[in-house]
């Protein structure tokens, strides 16, 4: 009887149909004791003989694949990849699975509920309430800002399609490729980042972490935005410098940041000491309908593997470069 | 030289051109001395001989009406006339000029804003960051619930039109008047207040406070809403009871509720012990843009009053029936 570890909190909470697809498959499984995403020691220590791992975002490093004596696949409920050393993984042969649609839809609706919010300083208005103060604090609309998107993929893209709608006038993109498919939008423009920093009155990363964009974002492109800019960061921790933006906003640049992804989770840093610092628990993801798709297309193919049918959602090998 | 009591605050602070225009005009004026929302007492106090009132929502009432012994014009900054006293004003030829359209993109914003917060947690998690604790919270979609709008005008209508952007799969309308050029929208489906009640994942408000609308929503009704389900208020305080929904959220009953607009502002009362409602202090028309439009508008009829032009935006006669 094969043995899955499920390291990802909370795990078939809202609709339990994953937890049943792998009884039904007489596949045993354990869900993570700890209930947070767990260290490399601790995941190293638990991983034991586990035929499989159902994924979060902890670290799946040499040492915890070194510790996985029978691992045969790792299937990742999300899209990132960055908690994966997939070479030590491939080395092992050790398949390697992902949802990279799933997570889209709600990643693009926290997103621009984080752009409301800041623009309109909800959650500063929201904290006085609840503590009897009364300030009518005035904002901005989407209709009025440029807004820089860094980041093309399928977050980004439905993220641009939801900023259409509400007639943001000018979208400035960033990416590595430029896709064309998005250019009927009038309000688009291929920028630099540079000019994105410079102009967006609103910036949002849509990016996967690796060598290439860990700490893109430091005190120097920090500084070099609007004093009154937002900055949104629901794609990974450690994209934006955390000690740069501490430090940045503590000195008063900026008008707020939305950060929902921590270069450490659970976070317990100091941007909770900054007010206009918009602070959510990694929960990109974390709608009912798109967490179950997520646990559901992970779960199948843990059970497709033990099964002996073809796997749906295996990493593409260009997503070995990094 | 006219004399103007400008009641709103704050007014010409992103943009002094209504102040500018006053001036040019040889209008002489005063900017509320309290700087917060005056009472009638305040108001009748101070109102003395002002030729004209460039009005907050501070009550205009018989009272203060009779203490105003120059006033020709008061002009609205906004649309809500629940706080003038239209008939004491007509029997005494004062004119009542309002500016309709501007606030309802800023209103619209803020709605969608609220919803995506209360959906998914944003305040809840925010408030626990910064208070250095890490807990998932797991949410809804727009794409994925019900929502009830009670109110279809320009405000009710901008929501509508939202939502339908967001793929909102169901949206139950309701109002006095049943208008059709909505029609089009497939998800769109006309109801009775009693099914919005018991069907709709999310309800939000965009009505007038009249006697017919005052504590429109009372326990009985809140109750028979899903347990579950979300409430918002963007239109005015006293058509929800601040008591009942107070009362009914206690009792745990609701997932939570936004209210923005309050029976008494600045709102001091108990639904601050409330961590699941999310309070904002009546920001639903401050995005700079609609705010400066609403302060240019209603400027430039007291400009057109004392300059012997015709004003373009007084209130309709159907709105003195209330």
């Amino acid at each position: 009887m094969p043995k899955v570890l499920i390291s990802t909190v909370p795990f078939g909470y809202k609709n339990p149909l994953p937890l049943e697809l792998l009884k039904n498959a007489k596949i045993e499984f354990q869900i993570n004791p700890f209930n947070k995403k767990m260290s490399e020691d601790q995941l190293s220590e638990i991983i034991g003989d586990f035929d499989a791992i159902i994924a979060g975002t902890e670290p799946i490093t040499e040492k915890v694949l070194s510790c996985a004596k029978n691992l045969k696949l790792i299937s990742r409920v999300g899209i990132g990849l960055d908690s994966v050393n997939l070479k030590a993984a491939k080395k092992r042969g050790i398949k390697v699975s992902y949802t990279p649609d799933a997570p889209a839809p709600a990643v693009a609706e926290l997103t621009i509920g984080l752009m409301l919010t800041l623009l309109r300083g909800i959650h500063l208005s929201n904290s006085q309430m609840h503590k009897g103060q009364w300030h009518r604090l005035i904002g901005k609309r989407l209709e009025k800002v440029s807004v820089g998107i860094i980041g093309i993929g399928r977050i980004g893209t439905e993220v641009i399609n939801k900023l259409n709608a509400f007639g943001t006038p000018k979208i400035l993109i960033n990416d590595i490729l430029q896709k064309h498919e998005l250019e009927k939008i009038k309000s688009l423009e291929w920028s630099t980042k540079e000019k994105i920093y410079e102009e967006a009155d609103l910036i949002s990363l849509h990016i996967p972490l690796t060598n290439l964009t860990k700490n893109m974002i430091r005190k120097e492109h920090l500084l070099r935005m609007k004093s009154d800019a937002f900055i949104i960061n629901t794609s990974r921790g450690g994209i934006i410098s955390e000690v740069d933006l501490y430090d940045v906003m503590k000195s008063g640049h900026l008008n707020g940041a939305a950060i929902d992804v921590f270069e450490k989770e659970p976070y317990q840093g100091p941007l909770k000491e900054i007010e206009r610092c918009l602070l959510t628990a990694h929960m990109g993801s974390m709608s009912i309908d798109c967490r179950n798709r997520m646990e559901i297309e992970s779960t199948k193919e843990v059970v497709r593997y033990f099964t002996n049918k073809n796997l749906e959602s295996e990493v593409p090998h260009n997503e070995y470069i990094n």
